[in-house]
C-alpha cells in the first residue's frame, strides 16, 4: 500500500473512532443483532479478490462494532465496565503499528524496559513491596492462572481455598492446571459475601487432619457481585501461620488501592505474594491488558523459563528481563506502552480521581435508592464501585424482565445476579464520565420499566 | 480530552506509524540499547502531574520501539518474522479505538460473527474439514495450551509424543497443565529433522507395554529450526490406530497450506483433531494473534464452559457461540477485526502470492548458496520459507559471530542455530517485501564478515 493511501486511511480510522467517541453519550450502551442479520452483512464467501478498504471499515465500524457491549459508554454497569482512556488508546496503536515484540531482552529492550517501568509505577500505585516483580497478560483469567501456575511451583501441590463468591475462571484456571477436585476447597462466605477466617482456619486444620495439604488461599479485593472485599490482614496472619501462598485477586477492584479511600479498605493488600488486576477494568487501559503481580523476587521465571538450567549458570544481566520466562506466553506484544503512555499523559493523580469518581459514584447511585425506600431496598451498599439493590415486591424473573427492557432501549446497560440465590439488580459504576444524571435516570427507568 | 485534540493525535501517531513503515527498508532490522540509557530515557519517578501527550509518543517511537528486533523489516530474518500488512493494522485499530470485547455473544454478537467468520475463511483456505471450530489467542503458546486442555479433556490424561525439533514453548504448556515428567515421551528425529513414525510406533506399543496410556501426538508442520514438516499422513494413520489425539503444531509453518506448492507438502494436515497456526508470523497480522482449530465439534465448549451443566439443557442459539467459552481467556479483545480487515482488503489470492514468495525467497536463497560451494553448505534445503547453512570450515563460536557482526550493524537480523548439536546459520525469508538483493547482500555480508 502507498503511504499516502495508508495515511489517508489511517486518518479515517482515527474519524471513525473520534466520531464514535463525540456520540457515545448519545448512542445505545449495548446493542445486538440476529445472527442472520450480522452473517449477512459480516460474512458470505472468502474473499478471492481484493475489495475496498473504505466500505471494510465502515462495515466494521457500523455493524461489527456496534453490535456489541460498549463498555466504555458512562451508562454501561452491567458486569464490569472498560472505561478506556484516549492516551492509552494512543499507545495501543503505536505499538501495533511498529508491530511490538516484548518476548526477549535482545530482541524487545525497549518495549520490555516500558514493561518493567510500567509494572514498577503499578505496584507502586497500589502500594506493593518494592521487590514485587509482574508480567502483562491478556486479563484476569490468564494473569491468574500464571500466578497460581507460580504458587504450584514455589510451594508444591496441594488444596486451595477460595469461597462461592469468587469469580468462576478461577476454579476453571486451576483445573486447567490439572488441580484435582478434591483440592478445591471452596468455603462459604459471612453475611457480608466476604471470606470468614474462622471458616478458613478451620477448613486447613481439618484438611490437615485428614492428610490433605494445604497450599494456597485465593481472597478477593472487589467481587465482581457486591464489591465485597475480604479481610485480607487476617487471612494473611492464616497463611503466614500455615505457610500458605496468599494469593489475591482484585482483577476488578484492587485499583481502589490507588485511592487513599480505598486503600484503607484493603489492609492487607501488600502482603499478597501474587496479586492479579485488570487495567483494563479499572485502570482506563482498552482491552486487553491484565497483570500479574508476584512478591517473590525470581518466582515467575523460575516457573515459566524454557531452560532453567541455563538460568542457573547464566545470570541475566542487570536490569534486563526475558518476559517470555514470566509467564506461559512467548510471542507477546506490548501491553506497557499503552500504561506508560496514559500514566505519562494524565499523571498519576488524574487516576487516583477518576477512580475516585467511580466509587463516588456508587454511593450516589445507593443514597439516591434510599431515597425511596417504599420501592427500593440496597441489599449490599456501596462498595468500591458496586450497589445492588431489589425492587420491592419483585422476584428473579421481574428484576431480569427489567434490567432487559431498560438495556433494550439501549439507554443502560444493566444486569442482575444472584446472591445467595436471592435475585438483585446491580450497578458497577467505574466509569468517571457518568453523571449523576445518568445514574438518576437509569434507576428511575428501572423503577417504571 | 477534546475531539479535536483526540483527532489530532491520533493523525500524529498514523504519521509516526507511517513513517516507520516509509523508512523501515533503510533503518536497522533490529536496534538495541543499555538498561541504563533506556531505563534514563524511559524510566523515572511515577509522573504525578500530567504530561505533553505528543512528547511521550515521541519519545515511544524514537527510543521504546526504536530499540527491539524489527519483525516487518524485510532483512529480519532471525527466529520468525512478522510482516503484518497495513490493512491488518487498519483492523486492529479499530477494534482498539471502539474497545472491543468478544467475550459472550449477547455482549458481543457483532465482533463474535466476525471471528466465526475469520475462522471458517482461515479453516477454508488451510482445507481444513467443514465441521472445523476455532479460537483466537495471542499466540502459538496459549493456542497449543488449549488444544491440549481439549485433547485432555476429550481423551482422558495420557502421554504424549513429540519430537527434539518440537518448539521448546509446547512441553513447557504440558507441565504447566499437569502432565507428568514421565507422561512426555520426546522421539529423536529422522535425518531430515522429522518425527519418524516408525519410531513413533514402536513408542506408543513399548508405553503401552509398561502400563503407561498414549493419548496424543503432537506433530510439527513446518519446525522453527529447519521448515521440516513431519509426515503428517503417516502419523495420521498410526493415531487412527491407536485411538490417538493428533495435534499439528503449524504456528509458524502451516499457512504454507494455503498456497498449492505448500499444501502438496502437508499431506494429512486436514486429519488433525487440533492444528496452531500463528497469523502473527506467516499470514501478514501484527502481534499478537494465534489460531486454535479443532475438528471435533463441541469439544472446545465441552472443555472450557464454565457452566456445562448448564449447557446441557439450554443450546446456545444456532450462528451463535460464547467465546468465553472456548479458552482460557474470558475478557477478550477481538483479534479478528484485523483477519477480517486485511482479507477482505487484500482477498484471499494475494495472501497466497505472499506466501508462495516466502517460499521463494528460500529456495532463491539456497540457490544462491549453492553457486559458492567453496564457501557455504547447505545443511538443510529450503523448507517453506526456512533454510541453514554453514560457512565451510566455521564452528559455532564464528557462525554466532558472523550473524552478530551483521545484526549489530542493523543491515539485517540474522541468528545461527543448532542442529543435532552441529552449528548452522538460518534465513526465514516468509518477508514478501524482501528483495532478492536483500538476501544476496545479506549472505554477503555474512561471508564477509
Amino acid at each position: 500500500m502507498e503511504a499516502e493511501e495508508m495515511r489517508r486511511l489511517g486518518y479515517r480510522m482515527v474519524d471513525l473512532v473520534v466520531e464514535n467517541a463525540l456520540n457515545r453519550h448519545a448512542s445505545p450502551a449495548i446493542q445486538a443483532d440476529t445472527p442472520e442479520a450480522l452473517a449477512q452483512a459480516l460474512g458470505g464467501p472468502l474473499p478471492e479478490a481484493p475489495g475496498d478498504a473504505d466500505a471494510a471499515l465502515d462495515t466494521l465500524a457500523r455493524v461489527a462494532l456496534a453490535n456489541m457491549q460498549h463498555g466504555d459508554h458512562p451508562r454501561y454497569f452491567a458486569r464490569v465496565p472498560g472505561p478506556a482512556s484516549f492516551a492509552a488508546v494512543l499507545g495501543e496503536w503505536l505499538g501495533t503499528g511498529f508491530n511490538t515484540i516484548a518476548t526477549s531482552w535482545g530482541g524487545g529492550s525497549g518495549p520490555s524496559t516500558v514493561e518493567l517501568v510500567a509494572v514498577r509505577w503499578l505496584a507502586e500505585m497500589l502500594g506493593l513491596p518494592e521487590a514485587t516483580e509482574g508480567v502483562l497478560l491478556s486479563g484476569g483469567s490468564l494473569a491468574s492462572l500464571t500466578a497460581f501456575a507460580t504458587a504450584r511451583a514455589e510451594m508444591g501441590p496441594g488444596t486451595a481455598y477460595f469461597t462461592d463468591q469468587t469469580h468462576s475462571s478461577l476454579p476453571r484456571d486451576l483445573r486447567l492446571l490439572g488441580w484435582a477436585a478434591d483440592e478445591l476447597h471452596m468455603l462459604p462466605v459471612d453475611a457480608g459475601y466476604r471470606m470468614d477466617p474462622a471458616r478458613l482456619a478451620a477448613a486447613i486444620q481439618a484438611d490437615r487432619a485428614r492428610g490433605r495439604t494445604p497450599r494456597m488461599v485465593i481472597a478477593t479485593a472487589g467481587t465482581t457481585n457486591t464489591g465485597a472485599i475480604d479481610p485480607l490482614d487476617e487471612i494473611a496472619e492464616i497463611c503466614a501461620a500455615h505457610d500458605l501462598w496468599l494469593h489475591v485477586d482484585g482483577a476488578y477492584g484492587a485499583p481502589a488501592a490507588i485511592t487513599a479511600q480505598g486503600r484503607a479498605l484493603m489492609p492487607g493488600l501488600a502482603r499478597a505474594d501474587s496479586l492479579v488486576i485488570d487495567p483494563h477494568k479499572w485502570l482506563f487501559q482498552p482491552y486487553d491488558v491484565g497483570a500479574c503481580f508476584v512478591t517473590r523476587p525470581g518466582a515467575l521465571e523460575r516457573t515459566f523459563a524454557m531452560n532453567p538450567e541455563y538460568l542457573r549458570d547464566v545470570k541475566t544481566a542487570p536490569g534486563t528481563v526475558n518476559f517470555g520466562d514470566r509467564s506461559p506466553e512467548l510471542s507477546r506484544r506490548s501491553r506497557a506502552l499503552k500504561l506508560w503512555m496514559s500514566l505519562t499523559t494524565y499523571g498519576a493523580g488524574r487516576f487516583r480521581a477518576a477512580v475516585a469518581r467511580g466509587i463516588a459514584n456508587a454511593e450516589f447511585a445507593e443514597n439516591y435508592l434510599r431515597q425511596n425506600p417504599a420501592r427500593w431496598q440496597v441489599v449490599t451498599p456501596a462498595q468500591i464501585g458496586v450497589v445492588t439493590f431489589a425492587l420491592v415486591g419483585a422476584d428473579a424473573a421481574e428484576h431480569a424482565r427489567r434490567a432487559k427492557v431498560v438495556s433494550d432501549t439501549g439507554y443502560a446497560a444493566v444486569t442482575s445476579t444472584l446472591l445467595n440465590g436471592v435475585s438483585v439488580l446491580r450497578l458497577c459504576t467505574i466509569n468517571p464520565l457518568t453523571t449523576e444524571d445518568d445514574i438518576r435516570q437509569t434507576i428511575d427507568r428501572l423503577g417504571a420499566a
